[in-house]
């Protein structure tokens, strides 16, 4: 049965997804912008930061307009305060693949330090967590919330694995110092993007089950 | 007059305060433990780091039963929705002085890079802003709010130059490359910090004036 404000959160539900596309396009274009040295690619991810950011607005002002005109109660109040939640998560990731974009641009200025493998296989994995954890919101997955944040854990070995290699790098030859550093900071915004998604895979866990992962705190209350 | 749920408000309020307390100890102590080459101080904010996680669990679950009992109107749900976003900021600061911490432990391992005048400094701008961005939510002061925001401009523009003087040391000498590249982190987690401080600044606007300052859309929209 279609119930009075369905269709609200429906709107708010694709806005959420709209929002998501455009976050992962940015990911993938700054660091192909990075490991093609293309420069109007990173400066596409710029563009599309202002839609990313607006869409943060619209989606925040349209979850409390719902909150206190429908007066919502339990899976519905849930599902409102999660999309809040996870619209701030988005529009951090937007800001993160902008970073990687800027640091793409510097280090078009400079040459080719070593062609790039790690870095494109990092954000491979931290672009399906941030597509996963939203497929798991949109059906309310709590399995595949859980499973998006354990392969956080991945993301964190293959910046460390980054972040050894590149120290190897800038010893061996301190030329490579200033490229390798904007490379590290580059690891770092992908590491801070699988953050993000694993935030939005915890919030939507507690949609889903209603209890928490956050902090293992479950655990920790026993 | 008190209103029925005015004190529920103030327990949020309360919580809050003392989580931001903690977050605030945290920086300091990361940072003192870096600076004074402490290894106690650094472990105290591991230690610290719970007690945050379970506030950020608490104040996020007080904030959904009192949205869904009370069903709050105006002022009084923006103000939980506030709490909800602001605690997800402090919970994150506290996540950015554990890194720091572990970063001093690193460090600690190896012998001084050099005396830090410029990180502290950068701590210092970082901590005040998380504190103001506080006392502007629990005033609802807005000038003050702003005010937070306008401050993020000197903590990136700190963080640029501690960017390039660390450069220098490690083109000069590869041997500070390891301890160089961890402070250049450090200096990464403070902007992170200002940057969830003016976060709040941004919430605490939205809250006292009823209209956003985020991405600077006002202007964007026009």
């Amino acid at each position: 049965m279609a119930r009075p404000f369905d269709e609200e959160l429906k709107t708010i539900r694709g806005k959420l997804m709209k929002m998501a596309c455009l976050a992962e396009e940015s990911i993938v274009l700054a660091v192909k912008s990075l490991k093609d040295r293309k420069e109007k690619l990173a400066k596409d991810v710029l563009k599309k930061e202002e839609a990313i950011n607006l869409l943060d607005i619209e989606i925040d002002e349209l979850c409390l307009k719902l909150l206190a005109r429908r007066q919502p109660m339990a899976i519905d109040l849930r599902f409102i305060t999660s999309a809040m939640k996870i619209t701030s998560e988005l529009e951090r990731i937007g800001d993160q693949a902008v970073n990687i974009a800027e640091r793409s641009l510097e280090l078009l200025k400079l040459p080719l330090l070593k062609p790039l493998i790690d870095i494109p296989r990092m954000a491979d994995l931290a672009q399906n967590m941030v597509k996963d954890s939203i497929n798991a919101f949109v059906n309310r997955d709590g399995k595949l919330a859980i499973n998006v944040c354990e392969r956080d854990d991945q993301v964190d070995k293959l910046n460390d694995q980054i972040l050894r290699e590149l120290l190897t790098y800038m010893m061996q030859d301190p030329t490579t110092i200033r490229r390798a550093v904007d490379l590290i900071l580059v690891g770092r915004h992908l590491e801070r993007i699988a953050d993000h998604a694993t935030n939005i895979g915890e919030d939507v866990y507690y949609l889903a089950k209603g209890k928490t992962i956050k902090h293992h705190i479950e655990k920790n209350r026993k």
